[in-house]
């Protein structure tokens, strides 16, 4: 099979930073990125956080020479913020919304309302079919007490788990996004362990951008300085990975980050840098030999160590169902005694004192809106007691399948 | 390739209707359900409404010997209430929660807490791998006036993207659930068509049961007879189906359903009956032709249908979008209003006229509760139509590329 045809595939991964109203100079910056589009004339681009779908129409409108295929995809209330633009036919879509992204009631961080999903499509390139997935994970918000972590692994497995059912069939997968994980992080161990996939900075051949390949720098001037404070040179949170599934080779020939201000502007994309690879991908005569199964050992240890932190994750939230649960409880009886109360006075007794109806009034509407935020609390983490259980279980089956292995 | 190992395969499924406290004599019943299948040593039994995890342990306990391998799904508030017991090895299994499933404030119905989602278990057959698949889609509350069509649209169409995304590597797919439908429905022909699952009732060389196959019957004591007034021989809403991917043929030998009550009791198993399918399945020299692209055109219709259907849902969901969220600006207007009335009364304003603090207190509360219960009603009616012009889009797709295919 020598003379095979080659591909060579440029892709574009960036997170867009682009919320109405919120993300500084948003428009500008749309535009920026969609000039640079045009000019470079990448094979594959994946977006994130591209809230608006009007960005996302302005963008289409422009791209639509250079990139006549392109999908949006929807969930949640604000929506996933993920986009495709491709230089090939798009053949087909599929959306998987993680089952747990965050607190509705933590309004500040607004993961929960994104409806953070990965987005699939089908390409059908010169050579191989090959499947590209468009995502974001869970936010980190504080590294030393990071409360999110177990809602982050569960994502980070259920996107293995995804990856790894979607997959059998395609010749190549190409992942881009912003995971929010530092790539020695447990869920990034996770990730590449269980699926296989390749780090294409960690591979590349050649390198060009911010040191140590990082996507949120301090020379970026919409960063949050203050984050960045343990980390002088930036961290690495925006990540292509790929693999070869069947008959085929993938090598990265190089791979590339933005640096701060876009080209002849004064403002960067966005608050993270952009991740370009150039991906060579070729037909072998015999099947690549699996990435899975070479290090069976490693990978128990990484499945082990992230069921551990579900498992905490799984302690802390029965903690949190059984004190809203509680709370409701409480709230549901002073709501009783005051019925009660009321009945007492309409039916005479008491008569002699006057009867507070003011403060009364106040009581009932504390007691009814404590109820109704605690009912809401106990239905919350009873999901996720309810999704934390199942992944721990889900671990523990591949944990006996890892071992079981001859 | 002759004399190939041949695998004769016997499914049971069942809703089992095992809802805590609701359902009536449920212990009693899953004890009948257990005894029936140790006795009858079914290959594969897919369970759904098994709401209580108790349950799932009690039938676990008791099954060990003769279904070694079994998995229950978790998700939503109360459950997936999805479990398969297996003769086989389980080597993998993957939930896939629907993006729509009701209304969270139709308790009466409380399908949106159940967290409806189809299961799939990866098993190792004696000749080939398996998926087999366990669902149950939003039930049908009013066939005349059915306001959940559209959502039962999207969980189809959602159902048939994961079979078609996860079965690629499978040598045979196989799946039962409660569909609620029936089998003429738009959403069955959308799932069959767009997947190329037969169905086990129309393929059997025999069938013994009740009439037409029906699993919601008049004669079981436990069916609500009012619902099954217009059909006097009962529904069909349980299926069995089935399709064979790679190098593989499946038949339908021999197809079952209970007929009212369990052998030698007085109760049947559940409100449903049973349907058990004896498939055989062999090897065959070269890959069985496609299913898919022989009826290119009648799919093409199916899914315009169901796209239409999804079109209606979707308008539906923008007016009730825009009502709350008009109910929630107006119940802001009038707290802003009230709080202004209050400042004037504590700046000395209208000192002369007695301040009417009870009124005042009692509409406040009214206010704040519409505000919070529109602004609920908002965000959830927004997911709603990301979720339902996410699937008008994609079937807008899937039209796209029928029509394209030469």
């Amino acid at each position: 099979m020598e003379g095979e045809p080659t591909l060579r595939l440029r892709i574009f991964d960036l997170n867009c930073w682009a919320i109405r109203y919120l993300s500084k100079r948003r428009q500008e910056r749309v535009r920026l990125i969609g000039d640079r589009l045009c000019q470079e004339g990448f094979d594959l681009v994946l977006l994130q956080e591209v809230w608006s779908e009007q960005d996302y129409s302005h963008l289409k409108v422009k791209l639509a020479g250079c990139y006549p295929f392109s999908h949006y995809f929807r969930s949640g209330v604000i929506g996933s913020g993920l986009c495709v633009f491709s230089r090939f036919p798009i053949l087909d879509t599929l959306l998987y919304q993680y089952s747990l992204n965050g607190y509705p009631y933590m309004l500040q961080h607004g993961d929960w309302f994104c409806g953070k999903s990965v987005g699939l499509g089908v390409s059908l390139g010169i050579t191989a079919p090959f499947l590209s997935l468009s995502l974001q994970l869970h936010a980190e918000y504080c590294r030393d007490k990071d409360a999110y972590l177990p809602h982050r692994l569960v994502q980070a497995w259920e996107l293995a788990q995804f990856i790894r059912h979607t997959s059998k069939a395609a010749d190549v997968v190409l992942l881009g996004g912003d995971l929010n994980m530092h790539p020695e992080d447990v869920g990034i161990r996770l990730l590449r362990g269980w699926t296989g996939l390749r780090d294409a900075f960690a591979e590349a051949t050649r390198f060009e951008g911010c040191k140590n390949g990082c996507t949120l720098v301090p020379d970026n001037c919409f960063t949050d300085k203050s984050e960045l404070l343990p980390f002088p040179l930036g961290i690495r949170i925006d990540y292509i990975l790929y693999k070869a599934i069947s008959s085929f080779t993938v090598k990265c020939e190089e791979l590339k980050t933005t640096t701060g201000s876009a080209r002849g502007t004064d403002i960067p994309f966005s608050d993270h840098e952009a991740v370009m690879a150039t991906l060579h991908i070729q037909r072998q005569g015999q099947p690549a030999s699996a990435t899975l199964g070479t290090a069976d050992l490693a990978l128990a240890d990484v499945v082990t160590e992230a069921r551990t932190e579900v498992g905490v994750g799984l302690r802390a939230a029965r903690r949190q169902r059984y004190s809203s649960g509680r709370m409701a409880v409480l709230a549901l009886l002073l709501l009783l005694l005051q019925a009660a109360a009321a009945l007492g006075t309409l039916a005479g007794l008491g008569a002699e004192q006057p009867f507070p109806k003011l403060s009364f009034c106040l009581l009932a509407f504390l007691a009814l809106g404590v109820l109704v935020l605690a009912t809401g609390l106990h239905l919350f983490h009873t999901m996720e007691v309810k999704m934390l259980h199942g992944t721990e279980d889900q671990m523990w089956m591949a944990l006996r399948a890892l071992q079981e292995r001859p």
